[in-house]
Formats: C-alpha cells, structure tokens, sequence
C-alpha cells in the first residue's frame, strides 16, 4: 500500500539527520526540516511540524538517536544526560501514549546494550536499527489497519467521513483511518470522503484534504459544524477517525471534536470506526476518564492567521482533545484485527493478550 | 434594555444615508459604512457588513426609501424602477424571510401612498417613517424575547450555550437569543455563556463574544466542534440561538452548525431554544425541507484570512444555514410568547392568528 503513495514522505533519517516534513506548511508548501538535536525535536512535536500519535512516536524513536549522540558529545555522565533527554521527548506532548511507548522502548535498548558493554557509538547505532525498525512496523501496521478496516466496507462505492487527520501524514506508513480508504481504493472501491475542517488547526483541511487528493480519492472539506448536514444528507457508510490513547474499556481520546462526530453519527445510524494501532492502547486505564487531556494556546482560537478574531475581553478553553464513550464506537480496527463490544473483553483478549 | 446597552447601534438613519457598523471588521475595528444607493447595500448585505435576519429586515426597510430616491431620480417610470429595486434588495440574500417581509411591507407602502396621490418626496418620507418604525418594532420585539427567554432560566445562575449571532448586531434592538441573556442579567441571573465561534465566518467569536464581553457577561469563545465536550462537562441550562426563517410545523433555518448543536443538545438532556421574531415564520412552508440553503463562496472554507488551508484538489461544501427539525427544539421564544410543541399548533394559534 505504502508504494503505492505518492507522498512526499512524513519523516525519515538522512545524513545523521531525521527529516521531517513540515505540517504546518501544508497544503501550500511541501518543505523539509532538519532535526539534529532533541530540543529542536521537541519543539516541532510541540509546534506539530510532526503530529499524529504513530508519527509522533516514530519520530520520538529516532529522536532517541539524537538525545544517544548528544549525551555522548557531553561525556561523563553520560547515561544521567540520555535519560534527561529522554524524558524531555516523552514529555513533549501528553495525550498520546505512542509517544511514552516509542521512547520506553528505546530507552530500554540501549540500557540493554550499555549494559552489555556496548560503547556510545554502538548504542547510538542500536538505536538507529530500532528507531527504522519502529518505523518499519509502524507501515506494516498502517496496511494491516487498512485491510481489515476496508474488509467493513462495501464493495462497490462507499461515502465516508472523517475528522482530523489519521493519514500517512499521522504515522510512519499509509496512515490509520485514511489506510482504510487508501486498500479500499486499491480495493477497486468508488469513494466519496467528507472530510472535517477540524477548528482550530485545520488538520483535515490542510493534511486530509491534502492527502487523498494527493492519492485520487475525491474529497470535499466541510467546516465541522456541518457535518450533521451532511451525514443528513448524504447518509455516510462510516465515520473512521483516528485515535491518540484508548483505555482498556474501549474509550477513545482523539483529537477535539470526534465526541460529538461520534454523538452525530450515533443519531443518524451511521456506523462509526476507530482506527488505531495496538500501541495506542493503555491497559493501564481503566476508562477514559484518566486520559490527561493537553490544552493549546488561546492564539489558536482567537488569531486564526495572526487575524483577531476574539476580543480581549472574552475567554477561550481550547483543549486539544476529547473523549468518546466506547458506547458510541462500532468496532475498534487495529493491525490484530477488528474489534467489537464489549470493549473490556475484545482489548484484553487481543490487545493484552 | 436596550438603552442598558453600551454598543454602538448596528444600523441608523443619518444624513439622508443609512450608517452600517461594518460587521466584518469586528472585533479588531468598529468603524461605519454610509451607504446612499441600493447596490451599495446590496452588496453589504452579501458581504455580511449588516447579517442576522432580523437587521437585515431593517437595513432593507431603510433601503426602500435609497430605492425611492434612486428610482425618483430616473424620472419617468417611477414605480417600475422602485418595484426592481426592492426586487433587487428581497434578492440579495435568501434564506432570511425577514428580509423579504420588510421589502414588501414597505413596497407595499410606497404604492399605497403613490395611489392616494403622494409625490415622490412625499413616499420617501413615508418610506422613513415606516422604516424607523419597523426598526422601533425591532427593539420592542427584541425587549419583549429577552423578557419571555429569560422567564425561563435559572432565577440564581445559569450555564448558556449559543452559537453563531443573534445579538444587538442581528437586529435593530438588543437581539434575539441574546436578548435572553441581557434580561436575564438586567434580572440579577449569574450568566456564563459558552459561544460557538461558528465556522467559516466566525461571528460568535467575533460578535457574540464582542457583544457579550462589553455587556459585561462572561463570555468564552470554544470552536464549534468543542460543543460537545463543553455540554458534557458543564451541563448548561440551556442553548439559546436565532433563526433565519421557521416552517409552519416549527421547523427552523438557521446558521450552519444549529442542526448538529441541537441533536448534542437532545444527547446530553440540554434544552435548546430558538428566539426568534414572528416575522422569521414562514407559514407558506409546511416543513423546513422548502427552505431555500444559501451556498456560499468557497474561499470562506478554503483561504480562512486569506492563507490557503485547502489544496485545489479538494472540493468544499458550504451551506450557510441547516434546518433543525422541530422535534429537537424544547420552545419556540418569540415576542408573543413562548410556544411549545405541537409547533403546527402553537404556532398557527399565536403566530398564524
């Protein structure tokens, strides 16, 4: 599936570098930028030069590369320092468990190869191996998700909506939900995809729209509050959204808006999807109430383009994400497989199996 | 009320001109726009520099005494060229009934005193005075919504939700939905207001919250696909908004976005109500599935402040309005009483009467 995507690719390691395309660009700009140290990193995750949960994750895992080499060029110390800058990475944003997921594991290998005596040079190099492999299985899962995600949909043509964007643009690979539409395109489906503005950031004007018009899938960019117009209208055969973390109960934090996506399509019978890999589970939650939930600057609400849109005497609240009650999803996809309620018993069978 | 009121007037007649407060430079810029000709205002109507059926009514009402004079001043032919000028004018946008009901009530007018042998001058200046009295009704309807709304909130403090504007700015007086909240506060009722910011022309954030702040109500500005976090987080009293034009069986056209807020109102058990003068009904229409949807330009969707946020391979979608159906609306709030479902009743008793 991947291949077959004519992107400019999302991020990827060149020159001792990690490359990554810059977002916040997008759609009127295909520019690169180059990362050589962890706080230049945090600063484009935080700024969301690179955003979605799987992306976020890969590029945290060769993030880890950097903070290995930084804390070598520092000398004594050098494991104090690595794990410093580890913990900077990990804490850059804190809704999306890939992230914490992605550095813990780096951060475990090269514990274990220090430990195994290998040198600086080799725990750097250690990493570099499981940073690409993390990005390797980050698109074999993106085309599992899309197989079984297009394996619900039907044959001949489908409507589909979506929020945000859970493209190739949000992970490693071919994306999570937009997989989905990209095997069903391959799978000879005719598609039709509204696509959500998503206020205040505009990831599915700028980054969806972007992508599937990129890859020949007609798509119409709405703002969010017509989407029950449309689904009114032109009765959707899904809604299929990403995720950010999901609890062991089966509730699913993802990007401001997808709650009351979800309560729209529950009112109109329109099933809804969430797409999302088994790393963005956290078992360790027990529902979604625990899910700490990032709040972004007024700026983006009250200057949309540096414009004022807000008078200074009226407050903002801008969180950056919502929680959706399993209740109101239909079935969960992930690379293992399509879940369905209830919730507890599918995640802890295939998830925490 | 109003006089407790510290806005600048939306619209008023002066110098021979009507004065528009340029809607579309605010909040940054509250400058006026002196309009003498029916083009002029046609095209501020379109614009948006005078919105909200209600001020749109008026702003027409005024714009029959420039036909009028414009028609007067083409001498011969009087009357067909006044009568193309409020056809111009009743066309100039829509979806809003009122601007129609205004339009023709003053036609209406100007033949009634050419036929009983006025001159021209002399049907201008009935013109005026007819225009200053609709605008006069204006301010007593908008009083007497305020009055019955605010009869039925919480007498201590109250949590509203609105969206888009159907304030001072949508009207000749002091609105429709916020009228209801000026009441409620000139009553002693703690107000917190929570205000769509309502894509793609944000006037919620950029008028309600305007309009509220100098008010002295507390005011917060939350994207629209927030509503749904926001009602189930702060289970609010109620959601108030206007309408642009309501069917015979209670169904009601409003700015894009009221569908989907009343059916996450009908989710979360929030009342929702509509404030909106008598002359929004229409009783020509049995439903709401007759309403003409003004489509607007796509560039409201695509280049937000002029900065592109959708690629040209993607379409857009932009209706203006969306029809709530009258099942989802708790009470009709008008300025001859609140109405209660059955709409085709209540609404034939108070309105059709």
């Amino acid at each position: 599936m991947a291949a077959a995507l004519n992107f400019p690719p999302t991020l990827f390691w060149q020159d001792n570098s990690l490359r990554l395309l810059d977002q916040t660009l997008l759609p009127a700009q295909e520019a690169y930028v180059t990362v050589k140290d962890v706080a230049h990193l945090c600063d484009c995750i935080k700024r969301l030069v690179v955003r979605g949960a799987p992306a976020i994750g890969c590029a945290a895992a060769y993030g880890t590369v950097l903070a290995a080499r930084e804390a070598a060029a520092a000398g004594a110390g050098w494991r104090m320092r690595f794990d410093r800058l580890c913990d900077e990475l990990a804490a850059s944003r804190p809704t999306a468990v890939n992230l914490m997921w992605a550095v813990e594991r780096c951060r475990k290998h090269a514990h274990a190869l220090a430990e195994k005596g290998s040198d600086e040079a080799a725990v750097e190099r250690g990493l570099l191996d499981l940073a690409k492999r993390v990005q390797d299985e980050d698109r074999a899962m993106c085309e599992a998700i899309g197989r079984h995600g297009a394996s619900m949909l039907p044959k001949n043509k489908a409507v589909l909506m979506t929020h945000c964007n859970a493209g190739a643009l949000a992970t490693g690979g071919s994306g999570t939900a937009l997989s989905v539409m990209y095997a069903a395109q391959a799978a000879g489906v005719a598609l039709e995809v509204f696509a959500d503005e998503t206020r205040p950031l505009l990831q599915g004007a700028r980054l969806t729209a972007w992508e599937l018009a990129r890859a020949g899938i007609p798509v119409t960019v709405i703002c969010d509050n017509m989407a029950a117009s449309v689904m009114r209208a032109k009765k959707p055969d899904g809604v299929v959204v990403g995720a950010d973390r999901i609890a062991a109960n089966g509730d699913v934090a993802n990007k401001i808006g997808t709650y009351g996506l979800a309560v729209l399509a529950r009112h109109h019978g329109v099933p809804f999807y969430v797409a999302a890999p088994s790393s963005t589970f956290d078992l360790s939650l027990a529902d979604g109430s625990q899910i700490p939930i990032e709040e972004r600057a007024r700026a983006e609400i009250a200057q949309p383009n540096g414009v004022q849109a807000v008078p200074d005497g009226a407050a903002t609240f801008n969180p950056a994400f919502d929680v959706t009650p399993a209740d109101l999803v239909t079935a969960l996809i992930t690379e293992k497989g399509v879940l369905r309620p209830p919730y507890k018993d599918s995640i802890a069978k295939v998830i925490g199996a």
